[in-house]
């Protein structure tokens, strides 16, 4: 994929930073000479035992990174060169919008996040440290409040404005569940970012070069990757999208459509309503339904006993929650009205009401709500009750539903929206399926799994409210500075780009981010050997990056096994083949194999890294 | 200076790593426009209210950094860049000798430390953490420990050694009193590097291509400094020296020989003995010297009741401390003899008792031990006390002192060392001073101060022993590996620099280092500044690294002083002289400035560049 440079992108360049040399991944490099006699690698023919994803099993075996703790991990010395080259490409296109580098600590003082709440509010997910003064710091799981605090240092005048800092650095997180190796860490690399602006036309046009920036950066790293929208969650902010890898392994859920280009977090999906029902509805008719623990079991009753040839979508599942709001002991008991064939989708759910919490309500809170009748809740009496409900999209004006009659051991049919009951609104709570209409064409969507690599987002003033971050005007008033936010996992996408990159065989580098250009393999004979660790001089010499397997006492089965596990883009064979005058070229991406000329072999090898 | 490669380092080139391209200052860097207009860079006028050092101030006033906490720092973006700068000096001449870089996380279990008795050790510099789990977690205050259990997880046999890797990575240390912005900080960037070895012969090697490779290092950083002799100290090993930048401000003394090269450490000096005293001495005399609460009182009084004509330095001063044996509540009573005319150095004294600990002898320890006569303790009843003394060196056999009689108010002439008691040994606990003999051409020594910027140290089996990190032998036994450890404070030499390269005008940078190789000023009229601004994307097209000050409505003189503070090699001015085709080239360092004609200025600057 191949990205312009909108208008919006060059009305601000060229900026403060521009590095012309590194535009292209062929100059930008250094020739090296990496030889596999004395490179401090080992290699695994096992995958380790608390591997489950490829990309954990694979850079381990290939002794790309090794681990220390639960979700931390050491770098050897191919890991960190990948780790390095994207660094550098993140790097480039940042400097290429204008973006400035800085660096902070990773070891802050409480206060900054005290001042925002998120001291608090980050929970157990926070590392938390006292000094030996006993005064509290903590390590830095993202930055927005010092990011906010150094422009605030810095600047003061609007004609400062707008300005991009960012930095690639190492972050903290105390995951619950870190997994699959580098991929969830607790201790990380991320590029964090934010712009500073004086207007919301300012926070869109520095979002839209951060939003051109990224897809530069993921196309580079050669990563399959979503654009999707994204709920703004309790960031408190409007605008956010998510640069997904698709990976079946992906923890995180979204929808895509095929006919469209929409894509969304399965919390981001807007629910399309049927229309409303003008049609007359029978009166409410509360029947017997003994023994109806599931809605398959209620429906299969209703039907047989009743007659009244319903499914699962027609009935009206009433769930109660209670609501915390972070920061003060109040509960608040909220009823949420979903289709019956339709599941609480908890993230969902936690987005909708975010900064409140949803708690599950427990057999002590029905005790305390005897109107609830636990099991044949019915949304009738809710009003009388004074409970709070809201229901699902599709629950629309005039629509009829078989539901809870309050009463144990019964429900009501033909119970109907706007006449029977009255939400206090809708939520988008109820799970996205595939097959639900998409909302921009209402094809299908389908549902996909992705890893998150890149987020953008629209944060507005919440930051600089907390810190009092104003420019003064033209007109000497302040303005109060408005802030987008935008991060990369760069160490997460050494393991996506492995996720995404990879056969039975072991890795498959994409070249700007591989260790090396070419792999030389001498195998066998001394003068195999000696003729391979020419050839890497001599390509090397030529500005090329040389791995050259000139282990003496290896066999050639395990020199080739090796050159497959680590994966670099270009393998060349020095075997037997020789005293013909013949060596072997293979591409590890397409696994072709090629024999060639020995003395056509360096322009053969350079041809295919400049390809 | 120039370090020619000697043949202990051409014995293992090449290694893993040649990194040929990089070897070059001027091929190593990419072209850079950095302007003024829109970087993040607000000067101050003022001096820092917490800075004391001409660094810290200037740093903080040229916008380089900016504290966050104490002995906590960000870095804005010219202050990344020299930081970057300083890094890949330090990274080219690692690549050089075959050291690999690998990294590793500064989050650390404390499993690692415990087994080395440091999590205790290093008290409370170490800044202790738990996770969500409750498990301890440490932040890598070093990594011996880490770089140990690496080595041992990949390698086995004695064919894969010697090997030597590095790290560069930021270091947290819960410093008592950090001061100095930068210089000491509790957060840090380091470079720390190991080598493996299988015998002693080669580790002397690793460690003289350590030496080498850091005498290139911080030549190339343009750092004054020496290379110090080093106690060993808590470390464990044997030999041992200190790079030391030479400043005013500096928190170590060394004492250096203006004669030969000799230089050490005030804790490594060795004091040179005066011969053994053949000459017949009066019998022991006790004198009454009431009021002689100091030496100078008592060598007076002395001198006139009693005519003995004696100096301080004829007085043996007793000092009573307690020996506390780490992780044991035992206390050694120790008693140390030193000339009247010296003071204990409490550094050298810790030095030479480690890993034993010095505390202070008090009241209620005399009151334990009434045999000691507080103010008036003579070595003569140690022996029956049953307390250990050990003496200056100084104090050599058949030597006669005043000292105290081990009565109230009495003093004793004439004791004599072997006569009339007997050490249990020396200890070098006495302050070093200028005029004392070197001790490898008796020449006086001076004492100069200095800042601690490298550290190499031949660190023996101490980790391999703890770990138990042995290779398989050709025979089949195992060979105990012996390591050295390397530091060298990359962030705090972005400090050294500064502390030893400014004027009173401002920073002064080495050209390597520098964020950039020319400053060019756009003065007063608009074709002032659009010229300027031509001229840096000149020199940025022809591979230049170019700040432009191309801020409107900004005053030539502000421009100037912002120009000296930020201190870059070479100024450009575009300013009024244009009319007549002439612009102004000034060299920061030399304080030169000449007019010369526009159309020689890429020419003359590119050539400056290259000097």
């Amino acid at each position: 994929m191949h990205v312009v440079l909108t208008s919006s992108l060059r009305r601000r360049s060229p900026r403060a930073f521009r590095r012309t040399r590194l535009e292209s991944s062929h100059e930008q490099g250094v020739a090296v000479l990496l030889r596999m006699s004395t490179l401090f690698l080992r290699t695994l023919r096992e995958d380790p035992a608390d591997a489950e994803v490829p990309s954990h099993k694979l850079l381990v075996r290939a002794g790309y990174v090794r681990r220390v703790a639960p979700g931390i991990y050491s770098w050897l010395p191919l890991g960190k060169i990948v780790l390095e080259n994207v660094a550098r490409v993140v790097r480039e296109e940042m400097n290429r919008i204008g973006a400035q580098e800085v660096l902070f600590p990773a070891l802050l003082p409480r206060d900054y996040y005290e001042a925002t709440g998120r001291w608090t509010e980050y929970g157990d997910t926070l590392f938390r440290l006292k000094d030996r003064k006993g005064a509290d710091y903590l390590l830095g799981p993202t930055h927005e409040e010092m990011f906010t605090d150094m422009v605030k240092g810095e600047y003061s005048s609007y004609k400062d404005y707008p300005v991009t800092l960012y930095q690639i650095q190492t972050k903290y997180r105390d995951e619950a569940r870190p997994r699959a190796g580098i991929l969830r860490g607790r201790e990380f690399v991320m590029k964090d970012s934010y712009s500073f602006d004086l207007d919301d036309d300012g926070l869109k046009r520095s979002y839209e070069m951060h939003r051109e920036a990224y897809i530069r950066i993921f196309d580079r790293l050669g990563i399959d990757y979503r654009v999707v929208f994204a709920m703004s969650g309790a960031m408190g902010g409007s605008a956010s999208e998510e640069f997904l890898a698709t990976a079946p392994t992906g923890e995180d859920t979204f929808v895509a459509c095929r006919n469209c280009d929409y894509a969304a977090n399965a919390e981001a999906v807007v629910t399309t309503p049927p229309p409303v029902v003008r049609t007359e509805q029978p009166a409410v008719r509360v029947l017997d339904t003994p023994n109806t623990p599931t809605i398959e079991t209620l429906v299969d009753h209703v039907n047989e006993h009743f007659g009244l040839g319903i499914t699962a979508a027609d009935t009206l599942k009433n769930i109660v929650v209670k609501v915390r709001t972070p920061g003060s002991d109040k509960l608040e008991t909220l009823i949420i009205g979903v289709p019956g064939d339709r599941e609480i989708d908890f993230k969902r759910l936690e987005a909708f009401l975010a900064p409140g919490v949803p708690e599950i309500f427990e057999a002590e809170d029905f005790a305390r709500h005897p109107g609830l009748v636990r099991g044949y809740i019915g949304p009738q009496v809710l009003k009388s009750l004074g409970i709070r409900y809201l229901v699902d999209p599709r629950v629309v004006e005039g629509s009829a539903w078989v539901t809870g009659a309050n009463q144990p051991g019964k429900h009501a049919a033909h119970v109907v929206a706007g006449r029977d009951f009255e939400a206090d609104g809708t939520i988008e709570a109820a799970e996205v399926r595939a097959g639900d209409a998409c909302p921009r064409c209402g094809h299908p969507l389908s549902i996909d799994r992705g890893i998150e690599i890149g987020h953008i987002f629209q944060l507005g003033r919440k930051y600089a409210d907390a810190a009092g971050l104003d420019a003064l005007g033209p007109d000497g008033k302040p303005i109060r500075i408005t802030m987008g936010s935008y991060g990369v996992g760069v160490s997460r996408a050494v393991a996506v780009i492995t996720e995404q990159r990879h056969d039975e065989l072991g890795l498959v580098w994409p070249r700007e981010i591989a260790p090396a250009d070419v792999h030389i393999v001498g195998t066998g004979k001394e003068n195999q050997i000696e003729v391979a660790a020419q050839l890497a001089e001599t390509l090397e010499s030529r500005g090329l990056r040389v791995l050259v397997d000139d282990r003496a006492g290896v066999s050639p089965g395990v020199k080739f096994k090796d050159s497959e596990l680590l994966g670099l883009p270009t393998v060349l064979i020095v075997g037997r083949g020789l005293a013909q005058g013949v060596v072997e070229l293979r591409d590890r991406a397409a696994g072709t194999k090629e024999e060639i000329p020995l003395a056509e072999a360096v322009d053969r090898v350079l041809a295919a890294a400049q390809a």
